[in-house]
């Protein structure tokens, strides 16, 4: 069994991971730290995990050498560590952003201050499988994804791939998020009665995650919008691009199931009939399925481009397991294949 | 117009009762206090006041004289001002927990501590119109309501009334409430994540507001227990009552009908179809009626009676300002017509 | 008192014109309409209005002459029977769809198919007050607005008006929708395990109520893309519109403040702190105001303008009782003061 | 591989088969049936299944022999054709109501029917492990289980099979559930804007699975009351019940230890701090578990028993896998690993 170990494990990305973990036939979980819950079972945070894991928090100042080790500590502080964690494990996966942006000037802008380990930056391979999973194949170390660029950069994939999108084209994607994007600690606005119900454009542009989509596709014009509504796990992206003249609907259908094709987490969902004829984060609660879709305004070349994931899952945990898989040559989808519940 | 203040009007109750008498066509508001919010509109805790009212929280500590005064202060506050509160307003609804019960012992017995004033708890009538309308008329001070009592009171008041229950019966009463009881203040169990969805018996029995339902009714054997669901506003109290034998099903009518009709505020729901057969919370949002029905297992004469309410209306602010209505002499109804929305 | 009826009473935008007009100072109820519910007491259909009106639905075959009538029959209906209508009052608001569109070829287009009474197109009033207030001051016959363009046509307003947005921008302007935008009836979808927790972009572009925008500010390029979210009431517009160059911070405050300025119903929410910084439907439920409010990125241009707003009111029924204000020469707020609920 | 068949797999226990039974290591679905789907693929229905099962619904009556049939179909209809089925399996497992009683006239009381066939009622052992393993272990016929009846007997398991019970005592249950019970069909209740945020006992008590719970136990004095909630998957039994004189904390722990000891689903929750201290459903959304507290209160011998499932996985369809992996000789908790997440 491959030892694994997880730095930070009392939040919401370090819960999930622990789930994936247990029930991973390759692995065994070794240690997994909080200092806050230092010597609490990890289902006294992580109650669906009762009866399950006897394991225990324990100080994230004596971790021990593994062979893999994930990282779900807050942003900024996988930076200043790193060089002491690579001294502990040949794999690193780190789900925080410090080494999603490969260009140290591009953090800067968007995180506001220089990076502490510009020099490592490189050596992370950007840990989206769907847009780079040979270099993760090959890589000891590999970033988290931010969940709201995973739907965004999935959203783009399929037009990109395929040179659809007119150059220079703006692009402004739409994202609706669940609250569980937020993170396990709680706020003024996060509170049950303020926070139930809304539809809160919150981030109208701006966000930090648009970052990782630049890095993707080299766009200019992009621009993020997040808007929160009520739901604790999802996230649906609304992309709005301008395709180049002649694009018919044929060259769209073949762009979208190559994508599929090429990649066992990613579905298209483009149906006639039924409840379900688009994709919807509501039945990905708990899977690594990104599904996709996408209309077509045939008059204007108006592209409507959709993606639904699991933020927790596809747009951090699952894909972090998933990097792992291809790390340590296995199956990309061991451990990731729990479908999501209908209804839900 | 008749001068009121709020002392303490950034929760949900005081903002509550800033909706209510900025609309209330016989009172001007003159002060509301917050010691945290000092100087900042009321619009900034209370949205929907924006353009409505331009309020300011003041400094509880320079109070005026008004003809009334609403305390909407965190319990045990009120209790050691009630002097200085007496010298500003000759009537005061006080909203906390701090005057509902007549008996310092049972204070003692349900809040773990000696009471700070009790010779001022017999001068002040229990706040609950539907049991205690000719004291309130006559009074002077004026307690509020436990939100969970007054679902619990109102579901028994018709047999309890009409003298149907056994002696000595043991009364079992669930109630089913939304986030908003536990007030403005957040905290780890209301984080929208953990708090979206539960169905949660947080207390099985030894809730406070026990202590008001059995001064009402002097109930020996009482067991409310309570479960949090996914919902901001609402309370539903279901209780569980042996009646006397031979109590029939038209004993139940007449008792029932009886106390809508003596009630403005209580109506009487037991439909035999559509979807609104039974008393919802869900109607009544920032209603102050309290809608009872009932169900009678006849060969048992285990009785089933319900009542909703909005616990931020009729199980706080609402009754508080009925109570103010009967104080002054006005319709009890004023300024509280709202009827609820359908659908909501 | 001024007599009004409502030719179909039993749906939601009829359910939300009889609790506002029970309440309006000015007017009776004389008749409330519905075949299904032919004798049956309204409050069976609506609960909120038990004990409040002892109103029944009555024929529509047997309706009185009135001196306003309000239409909220199915898309098509009325305009088949205008004719008869306009026999019976004076005066005419028509919720539904059919009067909204002042070109037949617009119609025709967006709904594809011939009006049936085209040359009454002319003599309606388009209902929003916002940007037609002194058209409906004096018509007798005043349509309704679509939720979604009422959302959509507020969010631009200020830009159009002020006259700050590039000649042929593209503009695409995304709106989440709550439940009740779908009406009374169920169907599949609206089943509540499939339809709770979705974020379900269901009309990537296309949507009929584009047209209203279109003939309200001319625009081209124009996208609207609905996505259902869980919600009851409410809907949110964020548009994203390309400003001329040379745009600043102070021309769109100047220009969103004189919007506010100039309707009553109208605010506008831009704040730096506090949990309530831009618009947001939930704090609006049963309330007939819009709050507006926007982000600039300043780099490109690029405007993030927001809308919220209840869709049975002002994007329904707030608007058409806002419209008989205006009609007959009353304070245009009258009856419409409730301010929406918080928390809720 | 053991080859399964499903009969009736478009409704929801019937998506929760096949979302187990396509990913259980010992089984291979041979057909699932649909009348009213033939043909197309189970993704359509369940869309969380696709991409991962290319399998179509097959028409009812072409049925093929194989190892195990479940049947997933409307009540009343597996009694007439039970006949049929044992011709065609050798095991069955019914998820349906009619064979969970043995005794034809307590059917005919809770079902107002006299049941199709009564000879076969004794062949089927009552499909809860939890209290009829062995029987279930060399059983052939298998019922299901009514999902308030499986919360309610685990509810009072562990008091009831340590003697704790005061005989003839009175058990109130109150039960509170989410909208996937109700099952896939739509109805006017079930329509998302009436169904959303409710609180509403819709069964005071009379409900049929209250049978399961008198056959488990005998009890005499019973009712269980049905409140639904804003939920979907989900249900918890808060069960109210007088204790013999004389049993003390110490007693009830060692009747809750040795439940959750006995099986291999069932978990003590009663934790003093976190904030999941008692049973939740919400951490159990299509997982197999069983999460049971209680609270005693000291003074009176009143206990408060807590049991909280999913309905469609403990309550219906996890439940009939794990009848199946015993009736098979297999581990217990085959294919049923998934834990449920946390936060969902």
């Amino acid at each position: 069994m491959t030892k694994v170990s997880i730095v930070g494990g009392s939040g919401y990305t370090g819960g999930e991971l622990l789930r994936l973990l247990t029930f991973h036939p390759q692995v065994e979980i070794h240690q997994v730290t909080s200092r806050a819950h230092l010597g609490e079972y990890i289902h006294q945070m992580h109650p669906n995990l009762r009866k399950i894991s006897q394991l225990k928090f324990s100080d994230p100042g004596q971790l021990e050498p593994v062979d893999v080790l994930f990282l779900a500590v807050p942003h900024g502080e996988a930076q200043k560590k790193i060089q002491e964690y690579a001294g502990l494990a040949g794999k690193i996966v780190d789900l925080s952003a410090d080494f999603r942006l490969r260009d140290p000037a591009l953090y800067e802008k968007w995180y506001g201050q220089v990076h502490a380990a510009p020099q490592w930056l490189e050596k992370f391979a950007y840990g989206l499988p769907e847009i780079n999973r040979e270099a993760i194949r090959k890589a000891d170390y590999v970033s988290g994804v931010g969940c709201n660029a995973t739907a965004s950069i999935l959203s783009l994939l399929p037009v990109m791939q395929a040179g659809l999108v007119e150059a220079g084209a703006a692009v402004t994607i739409e994202i609706k998020v669940g609250s569980s994007e937020g993170g396990a600690s709680v706020n003024a606005g996060s509170h049950h009665p303020e926070r139930s119900g809304v539809i809160r454009t919150f981030s109208p542009f701006g966000h930090r995650h648009t970052a990782e989509v630049i890095q993707a596709f080299g766009l200019e014009k992009l621009w993020l919008t997040m808007t929160a509504v009520d739901l604790v796990r999802g996230a649906l992206a609304t992309a709005h691009v301008q395709l180049k003249p002649g694009v018919a609907m044929k060259d769209l259908w073949k762009a979208y199931r190559a994508v599929a094709q090429e990649n066992p987490f990613v579905r298209l969902v483009n149906e006639k009939r039924g409840i379900y004829r688009v994709p919807e984060p509501k039945v990905l609660a708990g899977s690594n399925y990104a599904d996709l879709g996408f209309a077509l305004d045939e008059e204007s070349n108006h592209l409507v481009s959709i993606c639904a994931i699991d933020n927790l899952m596809k747009g951090a945990s699952g894909s972090a397991v998933q990097c792992m898989n291809l790390m340590m040559g296995w199956d990309e989808m061991t451990g990731l294949e729990f479908p999501g519940l209908h209804p839900a």
